[in-house]
């Protein structure tokens, strides 16, 4: 083996959005397998708004990447040696892949996936943490009824359309929020949501009240921030905030805007629950399964954003940040 | 009946701390009584931080107190005249009662209390809507295990104080946090709180982390503000916040200061959920039962703060708002 490993390696803590010299850009050989390990060659990696959170330092629900780490990222790629007996060359698989071309692994966190059922995009997107994280958190912390509102914001994001999508599927009225009249469109007229409010032109508060006439049942959040307060202001007797992300805050360098409104969580009796959607481990398989029934049924629909080039980086993450992404963004690190 | 019934009728909304203006001091002959009414001979009134509340206009969990109306207050006194079949002269109840000296109602409401049994202030405090607001806030909205750490903000407080002796009985470590040295001697001399906090001379974020070594997994939380964020700094996965009341933030002028840790929430999978007594009407007997029972026993202490005069009332609820009541705060409006 004298295979070339390109790796993106985090050399500082960001002070508000991750800029170039954030990362180190580094290539080292790939070293020979331990007994037990593979090597996968990586196809796909997964950008997602909660990297920003593994880039501080600090107690999380989760170790931060540490400075000269190579930067932590899902994955989806080929097993292209093995001396793991779980495992063969050929084999496709999903997991904590990292931002590089190459990763070296005892197989832990990864699970097998089958290009010929589904796309690998699929299997990173709305088939991975993105569609994980939207199932658990919309319906065992949203527990939406039928007839009821859920609310969702980053909706045209990579887990909020998927959010949106499963609250229709129960039969709720769903009105998302998203920057941009291309994003509402898509998803009003693509994903049925019930009607989409563009927080870029619009009163978001008075757009709930038109969209919400019966006030809000569930919140599914995912950017924090004035969106937040709007939404609580609004919420009925007895409603749900599922609290995702806060994205509006995450590359703040002032401290983060609490909800000046959470006291209407006293008054209409309502619950705000963080969740992270590793809590849900043993459920996966059952959760995947039926979204992709759902897939397969043309009831659940996603769109992938992806851009070609493991060395783009630094540039493709802040397209997250910016709201410029359609859809689940990747990166397409090798062909196959 | 010449009676002349004294009563504090709202004058105008306060805007930051009531001020004596803002109410009315009138008087009114009592009226004749209608079929199916009783008068009630108030003897006290129960002064509460969630009055404030009411005093501002705006959708809440209660209709606000009008201009020109009584004030709307919990009380017990004595039924002088009946022409109601469920209540006799002499009946001693317990309801709402108004910050008035004679209270004319139908009877809805109101429960027939024994003054053998315990004096009337007690009914007025642990054993109603105060005591009744700690026990189910605690226990249903908590939901505290043995061996848990649980912290009490306006712990020295009517509600704070039994939801932490509460927290007790339940086999928890219990925290308190309050104003001044003479409360916090209160708390673990005379209640038996394993620590306490005087917020007014000590760092709360730093105290929280000698006090509660294994971290805090319920807060009771009375206060909000800066306090409230030092606690969700130092939750544990899982954690329970009952929010009952957010006494540091009635009397702003400016926003609410809403929560800045709350993403704790998320790295913690942790619940915030505001409550309010009157959902659990249906349990309230079960409830009183078990809390006389745990006053007879000696495990559950209360201390009322009594002042005299129905006429000292704008001042005297001012106490709650400067944290200067000891106890539960009531006034004493006639003797019998």
């Amino acid at each position: 083996m004298s295979m070339i490993n390109h790796q993106f390696r985090l050399a500082a803590r960001p002070v508000g959005l991750p800029k170039r010299s954030d990362w180190n850009y580094v290539e080292e050989p790939v070293r020979e397998l331990a007994e037990g390990e593979i090597l996968i060659k990586v196809l796909y990696v997964s950008l997602d708004p909660a990297m920003r959170g593994w880039m501080n330092d600090g107690k999380s629900y989760i170790k931060p990447v540490g400075i000269g780490e190579v930067m932590r990222a899902g994955g989806a790629g080929r097993v292209i040696a093995s001396k793991n007996r779980n495992f063969n060359v050929g084999d496709h698989v999903y997991g904590t892949t990292g931002i590089q071309e190459y990763c070296i692994s005892d197989g832990g966190g990864f699970t097998k996936v089958d290009p010929k059922l589904a796309p690998l995009p699929i299997y990173v997107g709305v088939l991975g943490m993105t569609g994980l994280t939207a199932y658990f958190g919309l319906l065992d912390v949203g527990q939406p009824k039928a007839g009821e509102t859920v609310v969702v914001s980053g909706a045209a994001g990579a887990t909020g359309s998927v959010a949106g999508q499963i609250a229709k599927i129960k039969g709720c009225r769903v009105v998302g929020i998203a920057g941009g009249p291309a994003k509402c469109q898509y998803l009003t007229k693509e994903l049925g949501f019930d009607a989409a409010i563009d927080y870029k032109s619009e009163d978001v508060a008075r757009a709930l009240r038109t969209h919400c006439p019966k006030g809000i049942d569930v919140y599914f959040d995912n950017v924090g921030g004035e969106i937040l307060d709007a939404v609580l202001a609004q919420i009925n007797l007895g409603a749900r905030i599922a609290i995702c992300g806060a994205i509006s805050q995450y590359n703040n360098t002032t401290p983060i805007k609490g909800p000046s409104n959470y006291l209407s969580l006293l008054i209409n009796r309502a619950t705000m629950r963080g969740f992270i959607v590793f809590d849900f481990a043993s459920r996966y398989a059952e959760a995947g399964r039926e979204m992709a029934g759902w897939l397969a049924t043309g009831k659940l629909k996603s769109r992938e954003d992806i851009v070609d080039g493991l060395q783009t980086f630094p540039e493709t993450l802040l397209k997250l940040f910016k709201g410029e992404n359609n859809g689940k963004l990747m990166i397409k690190v090798a062909e196959a």
